[in-house]
């Protein structure tokens, strides 16, 4: 047995070209994920290895609600972890989303996150976090600048007609605040431009800054 | 402005083959990381997209202690979120690790996790998850059997000796329990054969699954 034990046991890990964080940032209904979508499958099809991070795949798992917690977790145990809108869980929600674009980035991956993360202090955070890990370049933060009006008028999931009514409490542009990057890397106007056209200015970004490779 | 609320939302979504995730689970010392790593690499060489989730990348970001949350947040803050030794804390660990390769799963990767992971109810609820979204056979459980006395011999960070002397309180294999699996899709004999071996043992199985498709 001692025989066995004299394996050197060396953590060789793998040197791997990093991807991007895209941090797309904007109201509600201002178009974040549509367009990220959008950017996706345009990545796709000229084979870079990209993914999208949002709403549809996040909340439901990594920062799943208290009440998403609760079912299968003691009621401690859920409002411990489970993710709400309070200042310090919107926090926590970004501070996850960052830590996971990093990972997705550190796997090579162009990844697109959506999510309106108002707070400046918040997107500085993560893009502090994925640059310290890699270079100036890897968080590229992408503000979909679509005006409250149009964000308002549209209303997808009936968010804006549920604030004004009170119904729901602290909602970005109503009752809450956003904080509009002040040097994204990327401005989209999200208003007044096709989403498609929109998607091309992003993926003429990653040309130009030498992050989309392809064959 | 009413014609450009007119443009149709529709979220359009990739469709991409899914992955896998390789859960790796063992003792402290059982060789999970430095196989996974192995197979990493292996996997690197032949062109398929793969990375590794484990302590390195894991423990100082998206589940990081509350001292390293404490930092840069409130106490509140660090005390609700960072995460411990405790069940709960071990629990949840493991569900966000879980949502994690579940995402990498999604986008295609190979995903390998390498994690003590001592609740087999724990690794059943990632299997579970990782299934709901896909399909059997995107959960690989991976085994790393090696003998408890040859992981304490190794003791690569001292961690055993520390908890004989009761200066670490709750390790698994000591004072804590390993639940080991019932239905590993592979068991690698770790305390007997070299690392190599014993990540071609895995490389092999996802030849065989038909998860590893390479140009």
């Amino acid at each position: 047995m001692t025989e066995k034990t004299h394996i050197v046991w060396h953590d060789h890990v793998v040197k791997r070209a990093r991807g991007c964080v895209l941090w797309f940032t904007g109201l509600s209904g201002s178009g974040k994920s549509t367009v990220a979508n959008c950017v996706d499958q345009k990545l796709f099809d000229l084979g870079a290895p990209s993914f999208v991070l949002d709403g549809d795949n996040i909340r439901h798992g990594l920062n799943a609600s208290v009440e998403i917690l609760t079912g299968e977790n003691s009621e401690a145990y859920a409002q411990r972890f489970g993710l709400g809108f309070s200042p310090d869980d919107r926090r926590e929600n970004i501070r996850r989303i960052g830590s996971v674009g990093e990972l997705f980035c550190a796997a090579g991956m162009l990844t697109l996150t959506a999510f309106v993360s108002p707070y400046r202090e918040d997107r500085n955070r993560v893009r502090q976090y994925i640059e310290s890990h890699g270079a100036v370049g890897d968080f590229v933060e992408v503000f979909v600048d679509t005006p409250l009006e149009i964000c308002e008028q549209r209303d997808p999931k009936g968010l804006y007609q549920k604030a004004r009514a009170g119904e729901i409490k602290g909602f970005t542009g109503i009752d809450a605040p956003y904080e509009p990057p002040r040097e994204a890397e990327i401005v989209l106007a999200g208003g007044s431009k096709p989403i498609e056209a929109l998607a091309e200015q992003v993926v003429e970004y990653l040309k130009q800054s030498g992050k989309l490779r392809v064959g």
